[in-house]
């Protein structure tokens, strides 16, 4: 069994991204610039966009930070988007999700120009990964395929199970497991709430993407011998053996499956640090006219 | 074992549109008006565009016809996409696939208006599908699930086994089996080229759908007892027993798998009668402001 090291893909995409950075400030070129746009008062929220920002910095890019309180008309939040779209110094721009219910979360999506749309969720977007066009891809599904990628794991021809099927992970990594691209081209089964015999299903896969929000859903009767899994999921639970009194589980019961694996991406340290890093990969290729042509 | 009778759910469903045209006209509405552009000389094309447009008077509509030579620029293509756009008596624009070599097939999908895409290939059509959003849905995967809902084929939590990845046919089919709906709530799995042991995974469907592109690629021993099967596939064959000296078969050995099913689509008569009419469907969709408001 080898874990999946997101921590360490982490840095070494980051740094490559600072290369990219220094070069094109060597060019004579701009700093690439990602606005975020957040809403109201929410800490979880807060603390995301913090560390977006602070990564951006790492890795060279100038940000710019729009704060509005939870009371924003949906009309100035359009206004906002539409002055960043037309603002030739931002590269990408990504609307901190959830919103306040008064705020339509998809009319925000689609306002934004989706050639700034480094959160890959603009329809453009989706749809033209689906078609296997060159797309902003989204966060997640973009880091799971960027871990597959470093670690070599074959996935051609793999039965590959994905439980989930959000707009934002488990849809779009179906999605991208099937396309005929390496890696990819796996035959993919998307898993839901629906799904009958899911059990076996899981127990066929060589790869297992679990995304399905539930703590420690995936238990070892469910995992073939050998496979890969990854585990998107992210729940604090309360816990006497550590300082903080909780600690970070994911939607795979870690302890009993991993000995049945070829890989494992550990929570923490697994998805999670490939999500941000994605996001600022998607910013230097906006930045670099690489999807859209600037 | 039924047969899915195509002709007949395209003769009740295109009952339905011509009756909303006469409510609209009635109400002094102006006809629904689908554009269709055409390249070329292809026989088969012409043929295709031919029908498409004699089933648009059948139920009422208006029609645009537009032709080029083949030698016609893509500027020249793109000139006449802004113009229709931009025309508010045509609701619909369907620019008839293949185009000849020099035209970026996907540049002229994404210049259409999506609000116009009534075949469902712009980006914002697939992205908005893959979403669970109001969309114009491709016309096979839409006529599929029409059949699906007209036959109260119960599709939830079903093993949902799709043979082809393709943009038109199998990608979206896959979406929209597997999106939060009725017909739809399957377990959704998508089978391509590099797909290993195809037989078992088809073996294990309950319901079948081959987009594969192959005549009788899927026989007795690839279909579970009671299967749904669901036949994309279009292939004429010579034969000695039709005075035509041709016969049209499918992607499914029909004589040997229908036996064990619970339905199944014949060709001809099954999903070929459904395609047309569900791009009528859109475009009377669109001439209302059911997807897009107007």
């Amino acid at each position: 069994m080898e874990l999946i090291d997101g921590k360490k893909i982490n840095a070494e995409v980051k740094a490559e991204i600072a290369k990219e950075v220094e070069k094109i400030i060597a060019n004579g070129g701009k700093r690439p610039n990602l606005a975020v746009i957040l809403i109201g008062e929410d800490g979880a929220s807060a603390t995301y966009v913090g560390s977006k920002i602070k990564t951006c910095h790492e890795v060279g890019f100038e940000s710019t930070d729009v704060k509005f309180p939870e009371s924003v008309s949906e009309d100035e939040v359009l206004a906002k988007i539409t002055e960043i779209n037309n603002n030739p110094n931002i590269d990408g721009l990504i609307v901190q999700l959830p919103l306040p219910k008064h705020i339509s979360e998809h009319k925000i999506i689609e306002a934004i120009d989706y050639k700034k749309d480094v959160d890959g969720f603009h329809p453009v977007n989706t749809g033209r990964m689906a078609m296997g066009l060159p797309s902003f891809l989204p966060a997640t599904p973009a880091g799971i395929v960027e871990l597959f990628r470093r670690y070599n794991i074959d996935t051609e021809g793999k039965n590959c199970v994905v439980l989930g099927r959000s707009n934002i992970v488990g849809t779009p990594m179906g999605l991208l497991m099937s396309r005929k691209a390496t890696p990819g081209n796996a035959t993919v089964t998307i898993c839901h709430s629906r799904t009958k015999n899911l059990k076996e299903v899981c127990a066929n896969a060589d790869i297992l993407i679990a995304a399905i929000g539930q703590c420690e859903f995936v238990t070892a009767d469910m995992v073939k011998e050998g496979a890969v899994v990854v585990d998107v999921g992210i729940h604090r639970v309360k816990s006497d053996k550590t300082k903080s009194g909780w600690k970070l589980l994911g939607d795979v019961k870690f302890d009993e499956v991993a000995p049945k694996c070829s890989y494992i991406t550990p929570v923490p340290g697994g998805v999670g640090p490939m999500t941000i890093i994605s996001l600022l990969k998607n910013t230097l290729l906006a930045a670099q006219g690489k999807i859209y042509r600037k």
